[in-house]
């Protein structure tokens, strides 16, 4: 019976609006104390920094605790990600690795710690749920350019390999190259220096480009109609439309019966 | 009674269409002049265009006296921010500036004159209004953006200061590089420096593409949709949409109603 | 009666599709030509050129003539403004150039005679036409990006002029500036020189760019929305919808009336 | 009575979803033997490429000749392009060019090897239609932004072909660098030494570059404004739609008929 109270009492704290907006708080000073450090400062900043650091996760680790002790079912906690985010994060960043070869490594893993932002904010783990839920449909979209980017780079590093090692050795080189000349970085660059040896390699270029782009705007339009799609299907059931043409036209005829009926008794 | 009829008379000056397009006409030559003193010009042209300077700052405080009296209740004048505005950039523009070590920043006070275009013309000013509205829609999505380019940047100067800390010197320069590397501008030479220490530093720079151009679109993608919907129920209301087909449905059941009435009645 | 008849000669060859083909052939032919002489050719060939261009001409005169002569009211041809270009293209180009100081810009005018491919295929026509009407609905927002643009450019050349003289010397070439910085092309180089001596001008090129792709966006939305209404409006026309919920409620009304009235007379 | 047998063999292999899945595996795996083929590799490892090239192209004949065994009637096999596109690709990759001059001809020929992923996966090949489909409606619009270019590289071929003939040479290679400047790679590199020239030239590359926007800009629009048109047609079929308000009219002028026609009997 104990454990039930005292479970309520954490399950209040985690839902108090002041207690969110202190770990929100804790979260952006944690992300200035980041920021902080890649500027050169005195070794006395430095040791604040990590005194700091050594506050701001026991603080993380409280609040950890508070929500899991507050959860009824405690087996329920883990199952939701951005809890098994959250703890792993908080946990990793426990192990002392300041003084040792892997300071560098201890370093980005506190970085992550700007993503709890995502993690305690409702509507910014709504929105990248609906970006993550977006991707599949574009899946054969993406195979069809990852097709085109392996044929395009097959050819590349096949017929300018000698031309420049650098931009177009080996497959995996050559995407990039090819990714570049998607993003019309420099792309004459590459493509003038390819036509000194094959005068018509701009027809390569020019069909690379054409086909990426067609294939990117395809892509992009068919999210727009997708999103406009499911908007007005919502829209359409929010409003008067649960009720249809059809439904009006079954209740004409039923009209029409009865008052054929009433002919029928009179005559 | 007197100072009514001379509110009503500055009233009429405010309205009429031909004072409009003055002021207009004096905003667009204020602008002309600006532009000028960009130019190399002898001292005899720049003596006219310093007496031009305060011939428009003497029509333009006019037209803002005007105004103001031509208000019903003067304290409600200054409640309208463009009125603030236009107060504030012709009374700074009075301040003295000319011969002083603040020259400078005189004549981009004065600069600001251009954006009375904008106070005058009520379709601009229509149209900055619904920029501005459109703004904290996109709220989260910045926010989501802003976060992804903070965590790139922590780790960027993390990681790449030794190579280059002209690009990767602190988190501030970093998130500078970064809003460089997003708008594709000579990203390459960026990536190829750091990929010599680090050989797989292209997976960082592909996925932060792939990270803002995907959260870039998502936004572009939630305002047109956002307009669109306002549109159609702009258009819903306009036209027929106002009767609903439930409502026709319930004046069907009513001619029932009255029909079954009737047969009960002879029956 | 005889110039009736001749009229009507005219309007038959005008209005024959192998008269129409025939014509684009020498469009497409004419066009062949103007390239060809960008290429460094024998003074024969160059000598055939001339005299092929002397018969295009003829042939184009030609057409024009039957254009006009199979026209009923000949007032009526010139307020056409496809007409009127063809005729101007095909006079300017009968005035001997060639072996004078302004044979450049002979030259230049013949290039225009590929224009005549839009003048001579309705599709096209139709195409230029939808496109220049959709011009002066983006009226405002081109003015408000003018606007911005003139205010950077002011601040600009006042600012950055001593730094680099050559991109900020007076306020048409910062402009020119500006819509490079625009197009993302080597801004930043632009923005590293002038951050040597204002650190945070950094600030004066992100607000340019968000301020401009911002209206840039609005620009192209608003022109979405206006083709996705016109075309909503076209089917709603073309489809059952001329008919509204409106005037069924009208005509359930009356049924409603005929049977009160029918249970009046009954009792 | 005994080959129809066979072929029903050969139908039930054909259709069968783990031959498919293997056929993936085999398309897949001859992709990476390609892309491994553009590393340096000892030979050893070599002569096991060439093996294994030797296994795919088995593989892939027997499975060509499978699907065409399982074809009920054999003169449909070779109506449908995909097959026919598969079996020109497994024959000619049988002819032995690795020994000869024609090395990199046989090896570019193995690439397209990776396009039989779009023939046999049907969702790819569904998309891949679609895109097909969209492009005729382009047409004009294309043919709109080719003359666009031509005028444009028949005037700087004719203009700047002294200041640069590397970049304006012919009218060719100036419509390569006009799509340089459409992509605005360093467009303004391309500028700047033209306006060192021809002081107005810069009116020549921006008004190119928003004719060209423009164009592009109203292609997109074409483009999104049919998919959209295309999916309502579609919703509208699906759902109620099909029964139209002049429909639900026309019945209701039926029973006000009926009405009438009772009302006159009684009187």
């Amino acid at each position: 019976m104990d454990t039930k109270i005292l479970q309520q009492t954490f399950l209040t704290i985690r839902s108090n609006k002041i207690f969110e907006l202190f770990v929100i708080f804790i979260i952006v000073f944690s992300a200035l104390v980041i920021g902080l450090k890649t500027y050169e400062i005195s070794p006395v900043a430095l040791q604040i920094i990590r005194w700091l650091d050594w506050v701001i996760t026991g603080i993380f680790l409280t609040e950890i605790i508070i929500r899991f002790l507050g959860e009824e079912k405690k087996t329920h906690f883990f199952t939701q990600p951005w809890n098994l985010f959250d703890s792993i994060i908080v946990i990793v960043s426990m192990i002392p690795l300041d003084n040792s070869d892997m300071a560098l490594v201890g370093r980005l893993i506190r970085v992550f710690r700007v993503l709890r932002m995502v993690s305690i904010i409702p509507e910014l783990r709504l929105l990248l749920n609906s970006l993550l839920k977006a991707m599949p449909q574009l899946g054969y979209v993406v195979l069809l350019m990852f097709i085109i980017f392996y044929i395009y780079a097959a050819i590349g590093s096949t017929l300018f390999e000698t031309i420049n090692p650098v931009l177009w050795g080996d497959i995996s080189i050559s995407l990039l190259t090819l990714f570049r000349v998607m993003t019309f970085e420099d792309w004459t660059d590459v493509m003038y220096e390819t036509m000194e040896v094959y005068p018509l390699s701009w027809f390569y270029y020019l069909t690379f480009i054409f086909f990426t782009a067609f294939a990117f705007l395809n892509m992009v339009i068919g999210i727009v109609v997708n999103v406009l799609e499911q908007e007005s299907a919502r829209i359409r059931k929010e409003t008067h439309e649960e009720m249809t043409l059809e439904d009006l036209d079954s209740k004409i005829e039923e009209l029409k019966a009865i008052l054929l009926s009433q002919q029928k008794i009179r005559e």
